[in-house]
């Protein structure tokens, strides 16, 4: 048999990343401002490089990847293509199971990718330190690595109860250099004011993004910018180098184009990362279903319209056009905190408006114990966010056992769960709960996009 | 330049274990009872089954791997091999350093290697149940993995105060359908009597011992046995797959014999693992410096006598010939949890009585030191017994810097520390504590030695 680890020699990593937007058969919608005018790039310069804002309106299909960047991934890049044999055994299913293992990473995600390329860009334009917000600790462990490597300063806005919650998060930014406060915090007027206002509150990655681009923008020598974990164009474009490796691998195990793609989906980048270079195969006439999978507790794809909306609670982004659940979305306290986000990356959305992607939700409990299962046969402990494509796979390979058909499924592996063991103590002491979203709540939710400029058709 | 990660193919993995005994000039002393008689295999045979006692008391140089344990090992070996350019570019050094990545394995340290061989060898025997204790966590976890993946029951008991400092690592076993309980527990006779007289003890490993080998003794069914994570010949053994695995991978890199090998001691195994196959080589004419490195806190090596001691606070092990602080020495309590045991491995001690090894003692805080540098070059997050061995590699690359002189550096990385992240608080808020054990005290706490039998040379 062959091997079950897919290596890459650190020489074929890819040099380019793929951007998407010049491939698709209809251009997707533009940002635009709350009057209903398109974004211009110098709009957004207070907030980030303009090197990134090229990126983000960029309508080239390949990128160079920067050398420099390259020698960073190397300490983890090219990440292994794993096929799940232990698993494939245990459902008995003729389905060969293959995952790409971004857990590698030191930070234990896919989110470096994009870190430590925006961390490099900003150092290209002069820029001294960014700064971030961060829920679950994810991505502002991931831009501590990364400004740690490129040489700058980072300041991250953790959203206070789960600073409370996971005082070893700010710890682990801390080992990279990162400084991480509560927020709301003392540090900024409008951390100031809503702690005036609310001294008791819980914060919220709203009130945590408005801090974290008030320290940006506010900084008078200029020389401080903000970064955004996902959602954004460039952030997916970072992020593809995932799906490309994962093309080499394939091929090198000796498989054709994958019939399944799988990603967990919250602000799409890991998703978007793996399945990009195959949704360009689709749109040429491959044969692939391609699933974003998101929690039923936060159903944006599944449940949500497609709509213009802002990126964050406080309205100071852009309007986005994407699958939204309202910019005022509370969603329920599921464990995985990448997942709990109200909209959706625009080109993921795009590519669902484009008949390209099948959406699927998985509730909180199937995804724990199809993350027990990975656990007991792979022997890996998952991510809460990536147990909802491991719930996808196992589903797709027991319907390959019941219809007796081989196929081969990908499926992106984002992230280990050893810094979020929480979800499992519930789940294995029977204390969690299951959350599906009802329509009513989402109408209620949706209320807060009236008076917004609308999609035209 | 070469890839930084030298991956070895699974098929290349090595097809045999390492034992040393028959390599050494002289030959180790047997273990013994307090009546000063040698151990015989019966003796053993309530506690462990008789394969594995079998290969405890082995004068075989190799050790066929069964090929079920192989593909068992798969899921994470052979792991990789690592160059630390970025450490070395950084310390300036012209020394090549490469160290062999054990973090990989799904508990995240070397331990499911052997684990998993003890776990299936009692499985050949008939075995339906392991016991065995764990301070910090980690063997605990590591045979909750491998017990779940060869089809036994797993029973851990866990120091009390361990328990309840680290409440996920029950988790992390239960994950694996392990259980476990604090220790003093009231599921043994010695358990509860320890309960009713200090009822608010914090627990010991000494106790946590007796209560495991008293559930496996004692269960009437002889289908249970207890299990061993380190100090044991069997379990130097099923490490040696370590340094076989990092010789091949040497050769693929192009080098020869290292100049030097590190890796923390802590019971031995994760350095006998590492070194045993090139301390082969050392007794056959190689030019090789090979430190075991232990904390200053609990200076085995360093400090103790070789001595016959027991390798239990409780007595009931066979008396072993090692270095020892005294079966009664309290360590401070230091982070490396793994590396406050009070012996050393009868054949780690006896290599060092062979003068094979040279072993060096570092005080925490210098391993948070490095072990931060290394997170800031490298990437990711060591265990707090790794930092022991990357303070040591940081050493000698610094002294072949001022030496001007080329060298290669071959270390084990034993572990991630994304579990035991509370240390690095402490050193990040300057709250760490740094201790050297008095030379009094040593000799206060070897004062247990008295009337124990002495060894003969």
């Amino acid at each position: 048999m062959a091997d079950i680890k897919v290596y890459l020699s650190e020489k074929d990593i890819p040099r380019k990343w793929y951007n998407i937007v010049p491939d698709f058969a209809n251009k997707p919608k533009p940002p635009i401002t709350p009057d209903g005018k398109p974004m211009t790039p110098d709009m957004l310069a207070p907030v980030f490089p303009m090197n990134l804002i090229e990126q983000e309106a960029s309508q080239k299909r390949w990128i160079d990847i920067p050398e420099e960047i390259i020698e960073i991934l190397y300490r983890w890049r090219p990440s292994p293509l794993r096929r799940a044999c232990y698993l494939e055994k245990y459902l008995k299913t003729p389905a060969r199971i293959y995952y790409k293992d971004e857990s590698l990473s030191p930070p234990g995600s896919h989110k470096p990718n994009t870190a430590v390329a925006q961390a490099w860009y900003n150092k290209q334009f002069g820029i001294k330190k960014l700064t971030t917000e961060t829920g679950a600790g994810q991505w502002g462990s991931a831009l501590s690595f990364a400004c740690n490597l490129v040489g700058l300063e980072c300041k991250v806005y953790m959203v206070r109860i789960s600073y409370d919650q996971k005082p070893l998060r700010k710890t682990m930014m801390g080992i990279w250099g990162g400084e991480c406060v509560p927020s709301p915090s003392d540090q900024t007027v409008f951390g100031r004011k809503v702690l005036k206002d609310t001294p008791d509150t819980p914060g919220s990655l709203g009130i945590a993004i408005s801090e974290a681009i008030e320290e940006a923008v506010s900084d008078k020598s200029g020389k401080t910018r903000y970064a955004l974990g996902s959602v954004l164009n460039h952030v997916m474009l970072h992020q593809t180098i995932i799906g490309l490796e994962a093309k080499k691998q394939l091929k090198a195990a000796g498989e054709k184009t994958p019939d399944v793609i799988i990603g967990c989906a919250g602000g799409g980048s890991n998703f978007a990362g793996l399945s990009f270079p195959f949704v360009y195969e689709k749109i040429n006439g491959a044969n692939i279903t391609i699933i974003p999978t998101e929690p039923t507790a936060c159903p944006t794809l599944t449940k949500g319209p497609f709509a213009y909306d802002y990126g964050d609670t406080a309205c100071m982004t852009p309007l986005l056009a994407m699958f939204t659940l309202g910019h005022g979305f509370v969603p329920p306290p599921i464990h995985a905190g990448g997942l709990r986000y109200h909209g959706m990356a625009p080109l993921v959305s795009h590519a669902v408006r484009e008949g390209l992607l099948e959406p699927r939700a998985f509730d909180q409990i199937k995804c724990y114990k199809a993350a027990l299962t990975w656990a007991r046969t792979e022997g890996a402990i998952c991510a809460p966010e990536t147990s909802h494509a491991v719930a996808c796979a196992i589903e797709e390979a027991e319907k390959a056992r019941e219809e007796g058909k081989e196929k081969v499924i990908l499926m992106n592996y984002s992230g280990h769960g050893l810094l979020d063991m929480g979800g499992y103590k519930k789940f294995l002491d029977g204390e969690l709960i299951e959350y599906r979203l009802p329509a009513s709540e989402v109408s209620k939710s949706l209320e807060c996009l009236k008076g917004l400029p609308k999609i035209n058709n």
